[in-house]
């Protein structure tokens, strides 16, 4: 039984032809490239017998795959379940959210696996991988799904295909500059991952500024339901931070101090969210979105310094502030954003992921500039930044100037690449819905008929209750 | 649009100044109390490579970091996820349940890591933190998860951040008791996890009794998806609990095996849950309350034997007694502790946690005072049970009747802890809510307007259908 | 207040007598068979410390338990909560999608550990088990949640537990002619798991044909959320799934490659899936069905040859293969095995498991075939095939032969043992419901009376829209 829902819908939002090509067109580029570059690494192939010889090691636990897989295994779920998930509040758009999550998840990380190799691990014209591509894959699609929160409901799969195409290339470029031109630290990616990621998806949805979108205001809350879906993302996010922090710091001393300084934050975080939420409201109700999302703004703001020697009344005072600075965002900024800039932000990325990356980058640029061999001890400070080689002479102080300079090169690649990539994205090409059809997945899904469609109908009085 | 709901609403539950208050004072508090005594421990600090020489440690893989940290992540998942969904089965308080949760939990971990680090990794006036101390803290707030199920749905966020102030205290002080000075075994925490936070909770709930409950029946049931988010519940206790139980055993065989018994006796539960079940309702149909909760006590029963040589058969044993004694629990004594004790336990906790609580305390007695050298062998016979030092000389019997003791102190500390802090807790400053607006998210928070909602609404007469 | 269900139902489907005595009966044949068996392997008794000795082991974390369990729990959590809540797509069966699952699995794990045992752990009597053996027994068990894929709705609780009983037999004879008669590497189970349990329960739902069953019809599909409850199932089988292939694969670089791999293959299959689950929809949207399944073909079809030197792209084109195949069956074979075999498939387990299966064994086969010592060198070669021993002298060509033996013979165990469970599941005694009464909870549960089940019957004309 069809039901007359579309009659505004002046765009193309036929998906049949188009979609089919760009998956299948790039999933064929992606085994070319696979097949001419990507092997397995040393810890990974067969010959990992005569390297444990060569490398002096007495047992197979000494392989990376032990020291990172629980981690990578945690960080695999937060960027499907726990952003998939979160993205599900909206009333009837959880097939997109989870679903268009996954899709540009599943090709991001291949894409990332080529991007990343060429720039860290090739070798002899090949990229060889293990354990920790597979993380840094997941990171830097991390990054594409913090955009994507923030054109979530507006865009057809397709853009969301070609976004994630160009900002991993993006990311990519961006966290060599990090890390091997400005040799800057930022294992958990307040920088690379969330600031830039944030303000990348910001640019892009000012570029898409959709000035009709009231039209869909009804479809843009949540109900009790896809509330509760929501809080399965929150809460393996939360959960999981620990390892995403942790999950290519240094072995040994590095990991563990990320993972506790990661959980102090958060724990803080939740406690400040749920004061400034009841706070903010006329009524003193506790808000679901606060809840759902500024609670995580404290694993995102240690990112940068998890692994330094934060202490952890230093990550909750982090964690703390975090949680205070991304309530007030959604209560304050938000509307501003949106009425002012003509910013739409769907998920309030900027609240959760732009001005707690921010804080994470100054944070970590400060901790390491105050950074003393004293509490290191000579070996730890070594290592910890590793002042070796051509950095031998680099000091504290020096360290943290290039922290925050990787805060501004972050800043700029999101700007320029999020206008550039948001330029290419409105072309009317791809696919993308009317205002009036936005945060809906009838666009793009076949869509069960059910009570709930049902009763969703019920609110609209033009519509028959009944089907 | 608002509706007339809380017409006969005769308490406060205006939040706006005290939630925020409580919240952020004691947030404050925490990072005093941090600042002032918390550090690394050796195997976090940066001097861990300094750390590594002098224990003759060859490789980063020794860090406790790596034999514990995959247990933590499941433990974390269960307290956050585990309760927090497996109390989402009432039909309205899905919100509640996992917010709250989500707050008390997020203030107990910081509040543990403080009272049981002065109890236990004190060291020249600083509290020195690794990852088993995150996951002790994670287990005093189990205990604090527990209670807050028997009183699920008829208080304050204020009274549970309350509740867990004094809850963790007198946890910590048990914990001590047992563990130091009674040298008893209980990794899994059947007596100071279990037995402790459920009579505690109950006690709690006893003090709080509210004669006019009934006002508010139409809303402790469920509904059909309700029940499915707590199954999410339920399946994240059951998979994780080998970890619960396993996770700060001694390295080796004594984490392997917990892990074992736990997994043996956990299948074994489901069997005999879901038969009494069936036996015990005239129709012979299963119901999900039995499903959901019974199922878990098999890891409740082993928590403190699971690491000692209860042996897979025994632990099928004490697997099937467990869920017997819970189904049997939900069906008549629940309806009992309220009409004559006037107990109201929302969730059933006497069912999952006092009962099974108390057998696995009674089993670890037994088990412990079974021991002998020929099945331990030598070694591990000393290891099992710590019988070095001043306890060189105790005997499994003697072993047996101070793991016995255990049980008793639990107890008294449960009941003598859960009538003061019950008390406290009912003081008319707290914010509760009126009878009649029990097991109601709208009270706390903002709640959408939706279709279930107003589906809802069909079930009242005396309100309109349709909005 | 009853409402009039179930007029038309001539079956008996009372299971108050039946399923509590199978259920206990079984169990205490459980507790008698674990009690003469199974004690702890060497790594999980209290004698490790000599056992350490003696293997010249000089750390706890040389226990294969640190090597196995992070993958062990990823698995169970595929059994328990990715093929339960997978299967809680249908609209009015969540409680038995996943209420069953767990009940089957409980009793399978149980049994698996006996009869796995028993060929594989038996040693002076006993059978020794440690973690690898609960990894297998989760193995053996998702053979038969699978084939509960292909009768999901269908049966009754002791139906499915006779249909475990028989399967867990079954499939440990299977096992024990690949592995250890012919000697065949089936690390991820291709064959033993995929292949063998989905033409099981193909046979089964065969013999069980309901040529009545568009009685049913209108319970057949799904709601909005139960779509998305599946989709938590689905992403948790899909992330977890290079934990699946790698969890028994020997220490070192073959679990780490066996992730790789299976992480590759998934990410492609994706890709395909969307595009083809558009391109055959006349409308080109994407259903959930496809998405929900034939993005895991990818993981089932590299199940044999993660383990081995298939490289990443040969993963990229496996996925990206056995996506297509998967998404071609749901549109095309599953309604032409229903109208013109008969074959009733709930879940589409021909598309997911069967076919990938196949694949999978046939890759497997290949890449074994193709195995050179110059791409694994000489030692990686001996120890990824364990050509030692008696099987000094094999050659890959030789394995192949033997691999593409192992894919027969596990289709005829599944075709044989399939037509006499199903004949044996046949008999009127177990209690399955009337076709009208299908997929529909209320049979076997408890169901709470709720908006959702009142607008389910706005769809039914002939019942009121409010009780």
């Amino acid at each position: 039984m069809e039901r007359p829902r579309h009659q505004g819908m002046a765009k193309n939002t036929y998906m049949r032809w188009r979609l089919p090509l760009v998956c299948l067109l790039w999933e064929v580029a992606m085994i070319v490239l696979f097949g001419v570059f990507v092997r397995f690494g040393a810890e990974a192939d067969a010959h990992w017998e005569e390297e444990k010889r060569e490398m002096n090691l007495t047992s197979d636990i000494e392989n990376d795959f032990y020291f990172r897989y629980p981690s990578f295994q945690d960080v695999h779920v937060m960027i499907f379940v726990g952003f998939g998930f979160l993205m599900t509040f909206l009333k009837r758009y959880g097939f997109g959210a989870v679903g268009f999550n996954f899709l540009l998840a599943a090709f991001g990380i291949q894409w990332a696996l080529l991007m990343q190799g060429w720039f860290h691990s090739f070798k002899d014209g090949k990229i060889l991988i293990g354990v920790e591509n597979l993380i840094n894959a997941d990171f830097c699609v991390g990054s594409v799904c913090i955009a994507f929160g923030a054109i979530l409901g507006k865009t057809s799969p397709i853009q969301l295909l070609v976004m994630t195409l160009f900002q991993v290339t993006l990311f990519s470029v961006n966290e060599y500059i990090l890390l091997n031109l400005l040799h800057v630290k930022d294992a958990g990616g307040s920088m690379t991952i969330h600031t830039f990621g944030a303000y990348f998806g910001l640019t892009v949805t000012r570029v898409l500024y959709r000035p009709n979108l009231e039209q869909s205001k009804d479809k843009q809350g949540s109900v009790y339901h896809s509330d509760l879906f929501a809080m399965i993302g929150t809460l393996y996010l939360w959960m999981y931070w620990p390892s995403f922090n942790s999950a290519i710091s240094d072995h040994g001393d590095a990991q563990h101090r990320s993972a506790i300084n990661t959980y102090c934050s958060l724990a803080a975080c939740v406690l400040t969210t749920m004061a400034f939420s009841s706070m903010l409201q006329k009524k003193g109700k506790l808000d679901m979105v606060h809840i759902q999302n500024a609670t995580l703004a404290g694993g995102v703001a240690v990112g940068t310094s998890a692994e330094m020697m934060l202490t952890p009344y230093g990550s909750l005072i982090v964690g703390s502030i975090s949680g205070i600075v991304s309530t007030v965002g959604y209560v304050y900024f938000t509307p501003f954003l949106e009425s002012r800039l003509h910013i739409q932000d769907t998920c309030g990325i900027h609240n959760l992921h732009a001005m707690p990356g921010l804080i994470g980058g100054i944070v970590g640029a400060i901790t390491a500039a105050a950074a003393t061999e004293d509490v290191y001890g000579r070996e730890g400070f070594i290592k910890a930044f590793d002042f070796t080689g051509v950095y031998e002479t680099r000091t504290p102080s020096i360290q943290g100037g290039f922290q925050a300079a990787g805060i501004v090169v972050s800043l700029l690649m999101a700007f320029a690449g999020g206008a550039i990539v948001g330029g290419i994205l409105k072309l009317p090409i791809w696919g993308d819905a009317a205002a009036e059809n936005c945060f809906e997945d009838d666009v793009y899904w076949e869509v069960p008929e059910d009570e709930e469609s049902d009763a969703y109908h019920m609110h609209n009085p033009d519509k028959p209750a009944s089907p």
